[in-house]
C-alpha cells in the first residue's frame, strides 16, 4: 500500500506544474490552491450520498477520490502521505494522544481552536 | 504504509462493538452511520480551512482526522482501506480510466449519476 | 424580503419541469435531486472559503447561491421558504425550543439521532 | 418572511458581544468565526443527509439552521440579510446576469476563481 500511495504522490508532484491541457493535476493545479479546496468539499460530499445510498462501489470510489484530492492538497502544501501516516502512528502509540482519545474521546484537534 | 492503514483499520474493526464507554471508535459506531457521516463533512470543512490558514501542521492533522473517519466509513459498510488502493492503483494502469482522467479529464464518477 | 424569496420559489417552481435546456434550474431538476444536493456541499465549501479570504462581497454571493440552491432543494422536496421561515420564528418564540437553545445550547437536532 | 430574518439578524446581532454563557450565539461568537464557519459545513452535510433519507420535516429543520448559522456568519462579517437577497434580486433582474444563468448556465462565480 505505501507503494501504491507513495507513487500517486510523485505522479502528483510531477504534474504539478505539467502543462496544464496534458492532465488533470496539471489542470488543478493550474487553477490555483482554492480548486484543490473545492475539491475536497465535493468529494466529502460525494462520499457521504454513496453512504447514505448504501453503494459500496461508490462508496470505494468517492473514498478513492477523496484521497486523490487530499494527496493533491497536500502536494499544494509540500506534505507527504508518509507525515499523514506517522501522524496516525503517532496517534496509536500507547503513550499517544490518540489512543487516549481511541479509548475516551472525540479527536477534536479543532475544538482548541 | 500499508501496515500503518491495514492495523488502524483492524483496530477500528475490534473496536465496531466495542463498549461505546471504551472508545472514540466504539461510541461513533454506537452513535450510528449518520454520526460517522457527519464527521466526513466536518473533517473536510476543517482541512480546507486549515488550508486556507496556510498552516501545514493543521492540514496534516485534519488530512489524518480525515483518513481515519474514511476508515471507520469503510469499516461501516464493510469495506477495507486495501479496496480503496485497489481501486487507485486500477486508475493509474496504463489502460486504466483515471489513466485517462489524469491526462485529459476530471474524475468525476459522480457526472454520470 | 418576503417577496424576492417567494417569487423566487415560483420562479424555481415553474422551471422543475421546464426543457433541461432553457435553464440552470430545469438542467439541475433533470440532473436530479442528486445534483442539487452537491450543490448544497459545493456552496458551504464556497462559503467557507470566502469567508477565509475575509472576501465581503464574495460571503455575500457565496451565502445568495447558498441560498439559492436551499430554495432548489426545498423545491424538489416541496417544501417552502415560508415554512423554513415558520421554524425560525418557532424557535424565537418565548417559549420556543431555540429560544432555550439560543440561551443555553446548540441547536444540534441531529444529535439526537 | 422579511421581518423575520430581519428580527433574526438583530436578536443575532445583539449577542456577538453578549456573556458567552447567555446564549448560543454568543458563545459561537466567543470560540471565532472558524467555530462559525465549521457550523456551515456541519449543517450542509445534515441537509444533505436528511434530504437523502427523504425526511421532510428534518430538511425544513436543517436548511433553518443552515440558514440560522449563515446570518451569524454574515453578522460575522458586518453583513446583512438585507444584502444577500438584494443580490438574490439583482440576478432575478430581467437583464440580471443570473436571468441568463437561470435560462443557460450554472452560477458559479467561483468558476472564475
Amino acid at each position: 500500500m505505501n507503494d501504491t500511495l507513495s507513487r500517486l504522490a510523485s505522479v502528483i508532484e510531477d504534474r504539478k506544474s505539467a502543462d496544464p491541457d496534458s492532465s488533470y493535476v496539471a489542470r488543478l493545479f493550474h487553477k490555483g490552491t482554492d480548486a484543490i479546496l473545492k475539491k475536497i468539499g465535493e468529494e466529502a460530499t460525494e462520499t457521504v450520498m454513496a453512504a447514505k445510498d448504501g453503494d459500496r462501489d461508490e462508496i470505494l470510489y468517492e473514498v478513492a477520490d477523496q484521497r486523490f484530492h487530499s494527496l493533491t492538497a497536500l502536494a499544494a502544501f509540500h506534505q507527504t502521505p508518509a507525515q499523514v501516516l506517522t501522524e496516525l502512528e503517532r496517534r496509536q502509540a500507547p503513550d499517544g494522544p490518540e489512543e487516549f482519545a481511541l479509548r475516551t474521546s472525540a479527536p477534536r484537534h479543532g475544538e482548541k481552536h
